[in-house]
């Protein structure tokens, strides 16, 4: 299989099952098509891919990483619809289309974030094909990556430190866990399923690390340098928020150049594991190279 | 044990594993701070304390339950922050307190509910009592009793019809979701610890389904004949809502009637299971004759 083919295979499956689940939320109408709408506005579904990127390079079964790529999704999906509230980052748009408070209102958007969150460990504890010790491990991993030391508070420190002079290792703290961590659940998740050992996930958490930090350079170039019809939302959103980006702090030449390490030990962490990574690979290219 | 001594111990040693925990999560203090303001803020634990005494009525070791407690509570405190946002019931007080958002900020808010929600689920995967398929089975009903078709599923349809005309059925299914299925967590819960099979688990929904009926009713009388010194809260704030309530469709005397009606057969529910229930109808006693 080559790598198209694997990129779009496991998408369709991963949004086959996920709007299955989803489908599936009878009670409130309103809060189901809510979620449906962000969740299906248009993501390139990087994290659950890279997740079953990690289980192919370990020789494994990819189709037990779905539920845990859809519960990954799904906790990224409930992030971008938190962060676009008038309350954070105030965005009316988002990958071309209206933001969910401005099209649900900001109660369903709040609510739609919280069952994302919440229904995102459904789908890990009913999943099939794992043992349960797996689930507990994807779960716990999950929870941290997401959590108060994961992913929401590096929201959390990046909206108080909003209009604020941060240093450029305070703006990698605050990235290596808002943008970081759910990167790193991916690589990780994908081991656990291919019941990797602690070695193997160290080396992954640095590779996460480093790619997340290329991950972030590429928003922020995109921001000030990127198209808007492509990129789907406002550019220069981050100097209209007063936001201490890479590219404030260091230029555009000297992200391009801090863009290509990161992307490069990266590279070469991933190596070094002798695995089949070439889909990884392929993924971290992508994350580098996009034009949205 | 008496039931004072139950509910006095098992309360501080919920408060210690919980504030033990949350004082762990050192990446955004602010976070944490906003945090342990709700969660110490004079909670009653009904809900771990109800999964505490269904443990105990099963002759099963209560520290077993302690994590999962902390979870649930967790969960229940995230639901009182984001209820109380401009966006949904705009609150200002919230036992006796300044509520989250007037204190922290919006921002701060909704991410404080958010790390509950989802380090909840952490609480339940580092537990060092259970079996991995007792954790998984915690996972899953958490979830799903929280989630889009529970308690923020209620929530929703709970919003949507503010302000509308809805009937009694309506604003008891509204209730059994955003009350009652945490309700049924607590009960649920108790029963998968201690290893309880799926028919006492069925009685014990129903036993849920009532005393969470019970509860709201209760909620509802005490908003129009409560104390404001004593509930902390402004009182008739559900007729500044425009909220349909239990009261405002039947009258005072009608609730009452109600519910003693929903109470009694909770209790003739969790007596037909013949355990060592006692605790748990101390606990359903004190949920319908409580003045907060």
């Amino acid at each position: 299989m080559d790598f198209n083919s694997f990129s779009q295979n496991y998408r369709e499956l991963l949004d086959k099952t996920s709007i299955h689940f989803l489908n599936s939320l009878q009670l409130a109408n309103a809060l189901k098509e809510a979620i449906l709408y962000s969740y299906t506005a248009g993501g390139k579904r990087i994290r659950p891919l890279l997740l079953l990127a990690t289980i192919y390079a370990f020789n494994e079964d990819v189709v037990k990483g779905i539920n845990s790529g859809c519960a990954l999704e799904f906790i990224h999906t409930s992030s971008l619809i938190h962060d676009d509230l008038p309350a954070m980052d105030d965005d009316d748009y988002r990958r071309g289309k209206l933001t969910n408070h401005k099209v649900f209102g900001e109660a369903s958007a709040i609510l739609s974030g919280d069952a994302l969150l919440v229904n995102a460990f459904q789908l890990i504890s009913e999943d099939k094909y794992l043992t349960p010790n797996q689930k507990i491990s994807l779960v716990k991993n999950l929870a941290i990556c997401s959590g108060a030391n994961g992913m929401i508070g590096g929201q959390q420190i990046d909206v108080e430190n909003e209009n604020k002079q941060i240093d450029l290792d305070f703006l990698m703290k605050i990235n290596a866990h808002k943008t970081g961590k759910l990167i790193e659940f991916s690589l990780v998740a994908g081991a656990i399923i291919a019941n990797q050992n602690e070695q193997v996930i160290s080396v992954l958490k640095k590779v996460s690390f480093h790619i997340g930090i290329a991950f972030q350079i590429k928003d922020d170039l995109l921001d000030v340098i990127g198209n808007k019809e492509i990129i789907g939302k406002l550019t220069n959103s981050d100097e209209k928020n007063h936001k201490i980006t890479y590219v404030s702090l260091l230029g555009i030449d000297k992200c391009n150049k801090k863009l290509t390490e990161h992307y490069q030990k990266s590279m070469d962490l991933i190596r070094s594991l002798n695995i089949n990574s070439s889909f990884i690979e392929e993924i971290f290219k992508l994350i580098i190279e996009r034009d949205n």
